[in-house]
């Protein structure tokens, strides 16, 4: 099996660093990921499951970029839908028409929601809802997951990174996932104090497992913020729509007050939303907050196009029975090379792990001979499932699963 | 001279706010336009500059998108490039080769760049750049100008709006526009402790006249702190790319460390930009900061289109000379009706009252009197003049300026 090489994308790279910090930063930024050299760094063009780098080399996509592309990347209904609204116009003095319908929609869609509300990032929700929960309870302390991902505020952010002050931590509470007595303590020990307790549906932190709620974890949670006039956010900006249409937290069986979304809302197009109960839409209207680009249309039309084509697909279960078929593959074919692939969190967006190595070399090793055989596989953040990827794509990839397993069994042995 | 209605919009509006909180949130809601009736709520399309209202009306556009549009709604060249990057890809799992053009080419055109950060709204380069101040000194201190905008964090708002707490301003001081001596004083007074001072490049607050920066006052701030060592940052979300392509800075004389740019550069297409010099581009790095569609395609080739066409058109004075004559014939046709039009700012972004009553009662409806006739004015926030804006708009907003004065001057008298 022939594998890839990148050097174009080595050329760009070395360009980009002279005019960006890290050349490329954040979450796409290249440093994490060990040997830096076995990953593309540029796209050139993308299409259904798969985008091909600036060296023309093919990939199977099990990033899906990061997670917004949930119906394959250029979805000929969706752009179809944007480049109608685009013809209309897109961010203008007053918004569209298509924002009410879309607001609609959602509230149709999603179990919990009177109302929605539109910006662009993930991490403008999540700051947002934290605001309608400190303006609708007159109180100040935030309760969150050590180890929880919400964006990248400094609220959000852990203590002692670059940029992050201690003041920024200074009505923010952590409690361990899963931990419902730590969180009833801290409860008890701030009467009267408490805003909001924000998590994800279930807990998936970088570099480690998944995690999935214990049994009865969120039902008592929901009756200990409701007893406790707690605001409950979910941040369902990862897991939005790749777990259960009408919100992550139906799947788990309990609601919220509040929930984020963004990512696999609008197929890539730039939006995100906070929907939330009609007992929290005064305080959300009393909170001043708004963007250059929040009204703009395009985004919207493409949004509600999304919504639709994932109801008709029923995408939700479609992609986790997809991840299930490829997952146990994969961790067959890997049993028969002696290995361990461990899989948390949900089919449609796992977490996969070798176990065989503490070291994670041999893992890491293992997702960049995925990858140079065109099935893009990183080692520490976790993978999304796409209504794009079909059988002949997973058969494909578990052929070049099995060519990786016996590169890195010949070099790291038995 | 007919004037418009809008059922359609008040129509829509009233399905909105069953679903949306406040209906239409931020800067586009209507309330603080008194009385709110009197203006548009819906745009069906926009083109040029032009948006025409979902009841039909048709407006010459004053806002802009609140600046976003700059060459004109649906600039040829700029949907061209955009459409054709889209059909390539645009949120991908990995950036396209466009992001680093886009940086050269800013790094290019700003005089102060040498390299360039891409998220999304004008609010995430605001606090970035406060993190990389941050980051940089080791400090925790920022000063900031009062009545001021740099977006909607918490950080960012006012003390006492619902959602704000005290603590989100622990480590914020204020100073007055244009007060070089009360900087000066605070810099004395928290010696070794000020990470930035940020401020935009002249004052443009809302619901008051915009103020220049005095003589000499720029030159002094950047003195004091070079001395200092405290990051002079620039908010140039609002006014970039409308006074001088090389940054608002150059056409005060001035250089900041770290320029924040968003609205203009990409005229509509959602992104913003925090540019900066060599001496902070390792702390910028260090300081973690990304977002689901910060690498998104499409608005960067949108933004290179841009900014190509900006220069060609050397936009920035061709929108001075259009707002000036605009401007200049609007004060003489309130003279003529015995009013007295005050205009603040810059002729391509001005601020602009009639002072003959200071309730504002008055300009209110004159505002919304123009509006109704199909020239776009709001009454409370500067207006911003594209490209697009051409003699036969000036001359025909001329006279319904002239038509608006009648209708107030019989309403209120003399």
């Amino acid at each position: 099996m022939k594998t890839y090489t990148y050097k174009k994308s080595v050329a760009l790279f070395k360009r980009a660093a002279k005019v960006i910090p890290c050349g490329i930063y954040g979450h796409l930024s290249p440093a994490p990921l060990v040997p830096a050299t076995d990953y593309p760094f540029y796209a050139s063009r993308a299409k259904g499951a798969r985008f091909w780098d600036v060296d023309g080399n093919e990939f199977i996509d099990y990033m899906c970029a990061y997670g917004p592309m949930v119906l394959g990347y250029n979805d000929p209904k969706v752009d179809a839908a944007a480049m109608k609204q685009l013809k209309s116009g897109n961010c203008i003095t007053a918004p569209a028409p298509i924002m009410v319908e879309l607001a609609e929609h959602m509230v149709d869609t999603i179990a919990i929601a009177d109302w929605a509300f539109f910006a662009k990032n993930g991490g403008d929700v999540t700051s947002y809802a934290l605001m309608t929960a400190r303006a609708a309870t007159g109180r100040k302390k935030i309760v969150l997951v050590r180890g929880g991902y919400h964006g990248v505020a400094p609220w959000a952010q852990a203590a002692g990174h670059p940029g992050v002050i201690d003041e920024d931590h200074s009505t923010i509470m952590y409690v361990e996932w899963n931990d419902f007595e730590g969180l009833e303590r801290l409860v008890n020990e701030h009467p009267g104090e408490i805003a909001a307790f924000m998590a994800t549906p279930y807990h998936h932190p970088t570099f480690v497992d998944s995690e999935l709620p214990a049994v009865g974890y969120w039902s008592r949670v929901e009756a200990l913020c409701k007893k406790n006039g707690i605001v409950l956010i979910i941040d369902d900006v990862r897991c939005g729509f790749r777990l259960d249409m009408r919100g992550s937290s139906e799947y788990f069986g309990f609601k919220p007050d509040l929930a984020c979304y963004c990512k696999a809302i609008a197929n890539g197009y730039p939006i995100s939303a906070l929907v939330g109960t009609e007992a929290l839409k005064t305080a959300a209207a009393k909170v001043f907050y708004t963007g250059s680009y929040w009204f703009s249309a395009v985004a919207m039309a493409a949004s509600l196009a999304t919504l639709k084509e994932l109801k008709r697909l029923k995408a939700p279960e479609l992609m986790m029975a997809r991840g299930k078929k490829l997952l146990d593959g994969m961790i067959d074919i890997a049993r028969s090379h002696g290995y361990t692939l461990n899989v948390s969190g949900i089919p449609s967006m796992p977490s996969v792990y070798i176990t065989d190595d503490e070291s994670l070399m041999l893992h890491q090793d293992w997702c960049a001979e995925c990858t140079k055989r065109g099935v893009y596989f990183t080692s520490h953040h976790n993978w999304f499932i796409s209504t794009a990827h079909t059988d002949a794509d997973i058969k494909k990839t578990w052929n070049v699963v099995d060519e990786a397993f016996k590169v890195v069994r010949k070099k790291y042995g038995m």
